[in-house]
């Protein structure tokens, strides 16, 4: 994954154990896209006290990652529910009638799915 | 719902976050059953240090559930997935063939679910 999607994942899963100003300079930098100086300037703090919160924030996103996990399993999670939309987009786009024998397949595999999603 | 099932539920979400021997007397409390007085004898500390240690490590579990609402998010998940493997059963019990149109609505319907659960 690259390092902004993830930072982004961990920023919503954990964002709200982070400090208000540890918030707002992550949202300055990673979605408003200011450059460290810029965000140095509107802060009224240096340069380097800048980048040290921001590393500070990724430091402890990660850590919370680390003991959670929470990002990776809605990663996986989100997965399998595409997994189940595509059985579906699937069988839609046949556009014939089911046979009963192929349908009780069709929703056993879906409940498999879901059956994974609740255990995880 | 009932306090062992809430603490029980925080403790997954959130217990990694606790310390080894919050961890520990939690689990000796809630999941072994040990009185209070029996878990002091264990570790060798006071009553009081473990009652403290109890509720100390109950409003971190609730501190980090207001925070980050995780266990709330899992709840409703969990509901609609039991949803979707309702409406599944109800299908396969009536055990008969679906008509075209009623087995598209049944898929529309399942997928509703899935869309509304990659939202949350």
């Amino acid at each position: 994954m690259i390092e902004l999607v993830k930072i982004s994942l961990l920023y919503d899963f954990y964002g709200e154990l982070l400090t208000e100003k540890q918030k707002k300079v992550l949202d300055l930098y990673y979605n408003q896209d200011l450059s460290l100086g810029e965000i140095a300037e509107e802060l009224s703090i240096t340069r380097q006290a800048v980048y040290d919160n921001i590393k500070r924030s990724e430091k402890l996103l990660n850590h919370y990652e680390k003991k959670l996990g929470l990002v990776e399993k809605f990663l996986n999670q989100k997965k399998k529910i595409l997994e189940i939309k595509d059985k579906i987009m699937e069988h839609k786009n046949r556009n014939i009638s089911f046979e009963e024998e192929s349908l009780k397949k069709f929703l056993n595999s879906i409940e498999d799915v879901l059956n994974d999603l609740l255990i995880d």
